[in-house]
Formats: C-alpha cells, structure tokens, sequence
C-alpha cells in the first residue's frame, strides 16, 4: 500500500501536504476511493480513504490508526557537518534506517562547513522512514555552535566520540541499556583539546567507537548502531 | 605523510603503478629524495625515499618496514549487488573504514542488477583503507551465482541474513568471537524460499540483524558492524 508522510493531521477535514498530494494524486495517480497508508512520524500509522483526489491538497478519511510504540531508550547524536554534504544526507537516511530519535549539527572551531540548511536532509529523513517502514521521524535540529550545544543536553549518557594517548573506554562496553543518549561526533579536524575540555566539564566522558579511525559520518552511524544493539531486545 | 598503495613489491627496484606514481609525482609534486608511506594491503606499511620520481614509474627505496598484525578474526560478506551501484561503492568504502577482509558478491533470484564491474569497487577500497589508515585490502570477489557461492563457502560460522514469522536469531547475540564469518545479504527483492532453503542445508543458520528493516546496503555494513563489535577487546 503506497505510503505518506503528514506531520499534522488536526481535526476535522484531513488532508496531505502540496507535495505528498502531488505525489499521491499525480505521480502514483491515486483517485477518489483509493485506500492509502499515512504516518505523522510520532508513531501513528493511518490506513485512509481518499475523499478528494486533489492533486494540491488530498483529502482523506481516517478508516483505522495503529500506534507504534516509541523505543524505550533516545539515541542523540550531535555531529560536526561534513563539507561534503552528500555524506551528512547519507548519514541521516542511514541513521534512521537504523534508528535515531535526534541529529544536532554543531559548528566546531575545525568545521568546514558553517552553514547548513535542514531541508534536504528532513527529506531524506522521510524517505528513509518510509523506506525502513518506520513510523518516528527523528528530531533534526538547526545548526548551532559547539558551547551553545554542549551548555543545552539534557540526556543522561553523554559522551563524546576522542580517540587520544590516555586510551578512552569503548561506547560499546560503557553505555548501558534504555538510557537516553547524547554523543558527540567531531569535524574532518577533530575536536580542538579546549573543546574536549569543555564537554568533559559539562558532563561528558570520553569514548572510542571501535579499533578502526573513522569518518565524520561513519562514526555518527556507528555511534548510533552501537546504541541501538545496546538496547537489542 | 603522503600515504600510496602498491600491491606488489617484488625484489630488486621497487616502483610505485602508474596510477599511483602520477598522484605522487604529477599531483603531490613530490621530487627525488622524498620521504613517503607506502601500504602493500597485506599489513606491511613502508617507509620510503623516492630514488627517481618518474610521473610513470617512480622509483622508491624502502627505509623501514612496520607490520600490523592480522585481526584473530575474518568477516566474509556475501551480498547481492544493488542496482544503484553507487549503493555498492558506499558499501564497500563503510565497510573498509570499520573493518572487513573479504566481500563477494552473488546472483539472486531477485537481483535487479546481473553484472558488476569491481574494478572502481577495488579503487574505493584502496582510498577508504588508506583514509582510515588501515593496512589489509579486503579480498573483492567477482559476482557468483548464488549456488555456486554457497557450495563453496568455507567459514565457521555462516549466517544468512533473513527475517520471517520464524523469528531467527539475532547475529549479535549469535555469533562469537576470534570466528571466520560469512554473511549472506539478499537483494532489495530479499532471498527466495528456495535460496533460504539452500543455504540451510549448506550449514547457514538464519539470523536477523536487529529490529529494523534495513536496505541491502545497510544491512551489509551492520553485519559488517556487529561481527567488529563482537571481536572489539
């Protein structure tokens, strides 16, 4: 059954976004009667009947919800952008394939790249939800800088991702079971020592992600990976 | 230090492929009498002074050789090429990063794509291996026909990748560690009854990778990811 994102579906007359419209009406060429999948991305899924198969704005009707449950565990992961940005949309499409309720971007003193704009990877976000038949659509938060970030988590198990002489401890054997989770993934350029400093002043304790150095993007999946087989039933 | 990649390095001159030599003396700019680093892909790394720096064949003498001991363990993917090859190269590039020492490739059933060059699969490997500083090249092996692949596995420990109402296992919490693996992943059409059945017979136990849904690609990498994980001291 084709599948559709709507984020808010309020009371009364229900209807898909311009886009998703498009899509459903034009692309797929769903029509009036048609039966259709719909998730909002807080873990409800909608099985809808299409009442008006407009292609700017597609009304529905709700036949039957299910509620998927949310993991009993957050998985945050905080990273520097790549300059490339292709590796950051490949990240968040994996990440969620994976599982991940959160993605911050923080501006590190080593970043290349200082601007970066949410959209694309929203969709990215969505398109891998539907794809992994997920029904949670991760938090994607703007960029903002390191000390801002660092001074707002709220999480319980913080972390950050350093690999120096002093031999930290590895995610995998220190990061307990449904906890809810914040680690912090570095630039191209590593993190700065007084940016180091500045997590473990904040609560935050060094860790290793495995034997292997590597990338800015792989390290995020990695973190996040680690975490959800922490937390494998 | 510039880091090149040399297979072979026989007895008497040793010269760095045309390739490489290009990259050294054409677009590193590096002259006679330079220092280099050089991976073999066998764990030797060697330190070098260029003796002749020929754009074609540069000549390099080796000053010091370190080895880096093999894993106590072998992870063999076998997976079934996605259409998208660059699906494939991303695989490839991960999978080198974290750690991986060979990759097959099989004939499904419900393969899209039924030929696969690996000649640019090899070139990702070479430049994830030297961007993660790693110093084995994994073995790349040509596509196969599925039975042909099975028959002639030779692991400890294999699994296929695959989940039904039977509710396998998990591999994370299957497999153990210092093993010689191999790993079946399907196609974006998944494995046929028959090919399960197949593999069953040939010694492969059904495991399932987690609770997600994960694309071909993804599902290779956290096999890739989780038999690292077991293995990590």
């Amino acid at each position: 059954m084709a599948l559709f994102y709507q984020p808010e579906i309020p009371a009364g007359v229900h209807y898909l976004d311009q886009e998703e419209s498009r899509h459903c009406v034009k692309v797929l060429r769903h029509g009036t009667g048609d039966i259709i999948k719909i998730l909002d991305g807080k873990g409800n899924i909608y099985k809808a009947q299409i009442t008006t198969a407009s292609p700017k704005e597609c009304v529905f009707e709700i036949i039957d919800t299910t509620i998927q449950d949310k993991p009993p565990f957050h998985i945050h992961i905080a990273i520097a952008p790549t300059k490339n940005l292709d590796r950051m949309e490949w990240f968040i499409e994996k990440a969620v394939e994976i599982g991940i309720q959160e993605v911050s971007f923080m501006l590190c003193k080593n970043s290349e790249r200082r601007i970066l704009k949410t959209e694309r990877l929203e969709k990215k976000a969505v398109s891998a939800m539907k794809q992994s038949q997920g029904s949670y659509m991760p938090l994607i938060n703007e960029l903002v800088s390191y000390p801002d970030f660092i001074s707002k988590t709220r999480e319980e198990q913080k972390y950050i991702a350093y690999v120096d002489f002093s031999n930290p401890a590895k995610l995998y054997q220190t990061a307990s079971p449904e906890g809810t989770y914040c680690i912090l993934i570095g630039p191209e350029g590593d993190f700065t020592k007084d940016e180091l400093e500045l997590a473990i002043q904040n609560g935050f304790s060094k860790v290793s992600l495995g034997n292997s150095r590597l990338r800015t993007e792989t390290a995020g999946l990695a973190a996040c990976h680690i975490l959800n087989l922490i937390n494998l039933q």
